[in-house]
């Protein structure tokens, strides 16, 4: 393509708005223009890499032995309302009424509408199992979009849905699905990482999350330094064999601590480590108040808590609800002579304290020399707290760090929350009516183009890996004006054309300065350069990436490039 | 691709709201399912139709030098209100606001969004001409959405803008994208005609209209049967040259004409053919009131009318305006003794017209022996009338036939329309400002798709063309219960996905003859039916249009397949 002819408008400055380089670079580079806040058009070059993307996410797809289809944006709000997410699903949602006043929803996902479909068209069995995908344009009002293409209003997706007779058909398609992601990821060279996640509201089983590795991620993943586990951290059980503390207990002695406001200011006013002290938190579980124990260096995972009284709604009781059930505040709570209807309930690692300290349930009191077992009991000892970096990894390999991640993909068992909802039915072999079995898939195509230049890209601009670039190789004329440039470069491209080879020509009346600089910002991973040189048939190849650079004659140029792209 | 394992629901009866071949095929055949009035998902055959259709168009358009982008479905309502279409697109475009109460349309068509982008992007005529095309979901809120895909309120669109620095430029890019349609609608086999059309309230100049000729097409077309002249029938000049009769002028006469409340009414009671009568029919043309005369035979075109005065509102006045200032109503009006305050102008055809009857001005009465020039004069005559079958095709060549056209392709010459509204400028080679001058060019994708099948079906179902068949070969598997029929079927099937061959294999455990009633309707130009001679190696080949038909061993299979498809 000649870059003469073509939208490819470059920026010096990175625009007002953008605080992450994926952002930056990808408005920079003439990739992406935004449109309103949220919403941004893909321009030609941008475009063509959607498209790479695209291609590979198809492959793998049709490799699972998932059809593509195509379904609507507009969605009738009757199927959001059988399944109760008109409500549920809240502002995100955009809703939009026709001439007859007759309501819908733009697509933000396709759960309700495909049930919807299959509902109708599967009536038996045989017709099961089904696996389903599209690629398709996503709507999200976001409460706060940012990051260009990270956190969108309008957004590409892929997202698949697969239906089954049963539990184990619904594992076999999940183990594909959750293969192709992983080889989607692996071919577009991103570092990722398959995490379990949190099947949250969706009524779900298993979820898995793939995310890539980012500071600028915004989810927080513990995973292993010596094997592939890996977890949201909200998720990752806490494995550490706790062992119980050789001292002596002593007789508990209520003391004063005055201005002591938090967990700190009472270890340090009492002389000993935060792990020494027990942490006592009031919690609201569907409307019951609990009190949480944790040691003082660990903080509780409300998700944990959740899961073990299989809550629907957990929440922390206010400062007021504690302090009229317990009779003082948020600093002085512990577990001795708490009301009968209070349950406690409390982590692992305090079952193994002896002559720890914890609140005295009376403002400006703690006691101190406080032993489990001997000064209070627990209603039950349990997993509560988030996993820390250095931890055992729950898989029994290695121990645990914790990096930042973008969602890229995410893999889930639904099971029979739609189908249960929407009252989709097949008959079995014995011509009774039972519940679809249902999973679903979805990669952020555009997010996933913005993560790959989160991890591919340096101080001059994006650094694209081959097999997702809008062209393989950037021929750049120096100076167009001369003739032996003009003509050798135009000879060039023409080869490179024939070759099926994606060039990129730079053509312009530009300087060579500016022509070098928009190079390095597109980050197309081989450039050709023709110079002063051109005279004697030489032009300079450069990698992008690595930056190694060679002078190389006319006649062995096609050769060169084909070697550096099957490389 | 497994039958089996496919969502590729057929149905025995037509839909009840499908009035049309196309609608009731693609829904009986499983290609589409409707959603909501005029929305409709595209199954996974669907879908593999859509996609060759959009191939072809995008190959196209890349020879013609388009790049592709892909811009916004939600678009800020500012860009709508800069060009005044905010209002005046009326209900069809559909609106929505975001939860801080933004209000964006969501995009029926892109010349706002595109001429934003370019007047943000573009500030030197060195970067001119630009071509740009995008294939995208369109969102038109269609009073009445019918016909399937052919009107449809969601639908796949491929639309084009180029910018230009002169009209020469924009001449240029017009015959390139005019060509590629020519290029497209042939490749898909289509049956079509590029039509001139109205630029109408767009503010262009040329346009044209790609029409499918069809029987359930909603524009006619008026052709010339013996060259490429083909126009929308409001666009069509009338070039007859009409010969004065020879007859002597009588003086007029008046009569009475009870009862006579059409010009049918008043010839026959005359005793004369309609052509014989002069029709006079009273306009408001931009709120002046104006007598346009044809022949009685004739039909005012009002699109002419409204050129001659080059006026931006054109109607009927009503009963109650005519007789103000008329004296007489609709069945009695003529051109003679009207008030001088009211122009008078007439069809050719009325010029060569001696002893014509007219209405009088006064209900009940009519003039005999009415000559114009002697008992009237005009104010101007003028090509006033619809062009009719049998009139001289206005290129020179032939006669004109008329036909029934669907719209799947528009090419417009939209000049400074959008640019001069928008403000959207570039500087010229002496830094001067000046105004982006445009073209635009649609594809309707699905709607192409739906004309297809218009054009190719038969009393069993689709006839698709070859080079958009969802498969290339449907292979038939008479009973998959005896083991010699499904081996050989099997090692077929792998032979032929291994040649690259794309094939549906029909896989059920379903009977012959419904497997052969599908195969009918699905349309696939190839069937290869393996049934009780399989045992033999022998399989049947089917043509789906020529219905030709041999038994082929399976070692020749392939061959006999190849060449089918080459052919």
């Amino acid at each position: 393509m000649k870059q003469s002819e073509m939208l490819l408008p470059t920026l010096k400055e990175n625009p007002a708005d953008a605080e992450i380089k994926s952002h930056q670079l990808l408005v920079r580079a003439g990739f992406i223009r935004k449109v309103a806040s949220g919403i941004y058009s893909f321009l030609p070059i941008g475009n063509r890499v959607l498209k790479k993307v695209e291609a590979i996410v198809r492959e793998e797809m049709e490799n699972a032995g998932a059809h593509e289809m195509n379904m609507t944006a507009l969605q009738p709000s009757e199927f959001w309302k059988e399944t109760g997410r008109w409500n549920t699903f809240g502002p995100e949602l955009m809703r939009i009424h026709d001439r007859h006043h007759r309501e819908f929803a733009l697509g933000a996902t396709h759960e309700e509408e495909v049930t919807a479909l299959i509902r109708d068209e599967v009536k038996s069995y045989k017709q099961l199992p089904l696996s389903l995908y599209q690629i398709q344009t996503k709507f999200r009002d976001e409460q706060r979009p940012r990051f260009g293409l990270l956190r969108g209003r309008e957004f590409l997706m892929k997202d698949a849905y697969t239906f089954h007779q049963s539990y184990e058909s619904l594992d076999t398609s999940y183990e594909k699905m959750f293969n192709a992601y992983s080889n989607i990821f692996s071919r577009l060279g991103l570092n990722f990482r398959a995490v379990i996640a949190d099947s949250g509201a969706m009524g779900g089983k298993d979820t898995h999350e793939f995310m890539v590795l980012s500071e600028v991620g915004e989810d927080t993943i513990a995973y292993s330094d010596s094997s592939q586990y890996a977890a949201n951290i909200e998720m990752a059980p806490v494995v550490t064999q706790y062992e119980k503390s050789m001292e002596e207990p002593k007789e508990k002695e209520k003391v004063a601590t005055p201005d002591c406001k938090t967990m700190a200011d009472a270890a340090n006013y009492l002389g000993h480590s935060l792990a020494a002290g027990l942490k006592s938190i009031m919690f609201k579980v569907d409307e019951k108040l609990v009190m949480v124990i944790t040691r003082g260096d660990h903080e509780v995972n409300d998700v944990k808590l959740k899961n073990l009284y299989d809550a629907s709604f957990i929440d922390l009781a206010t400062e007021e609800e504690t302090r009229t059930a317990m009779g003082a505040g948020f600093g002085s709570l512990g577990p001795i002579s708490t009301p009968d209807h209070i349950e406690i309930v409390a982590d692992y690692a305090v079952e193994a304290l002896v002559n720890a300290s914890c609140g005295a349930n009376e403002d400006g009191f703690h006691y101190k020399n406080v032993t489990p077992g001997k000064d209070f009991e627990v209603t039950q000892y349990a997993d509560l707290r988030f996993i820390e970096e250095g931890d055992p990894s729950p898989d029994g390999q290695g121990t645990i760090q914790f990096a930042k991640g973008i969602e890229v993909g995410h893999v889930f068992k639904l099971g029979k929350f739609y189908a249960e909802k929407m009252n989709a039915t097949f008959l079995d072999e014995n011509g009774k009516a039972n519940t679809l079995i249902m999973g679903c898939y979805g990669v952020g195509i555009s997010r996933t183009m913005a993560s790959i230049v989160e991890q591919y890209h340096d101080d001059n601009g994006i650094t694209w890996p081959k097999q997702v670039a809008p062209y393989q190789v950037h021929l750049l004329a120096l100076n167009i004006k001369k003739e032996e440039q003009k003509e050798l470069a135009d000879r060039i491209y023409a080869t490179l054309k024939q070759a099926g080879i994606e060039v990129l020509y730079d053509d312009r009346k530009e300087r060579a300065g500016v022509k070098f600089a928009d190079s390095d910002l597109i980050g197309i991973p081989l450039r050709v350069t023709v110079g002063k040189q051109a005279g004697d048939g030489y032009v300079e190849c450069k990698e992008r990436v690595s930056g190694e650079q060679s002078d190389v004659h006319e006649g062995n140029l096609l050769d060169q490039i084909t070697s550096f792209i099957n490389q």
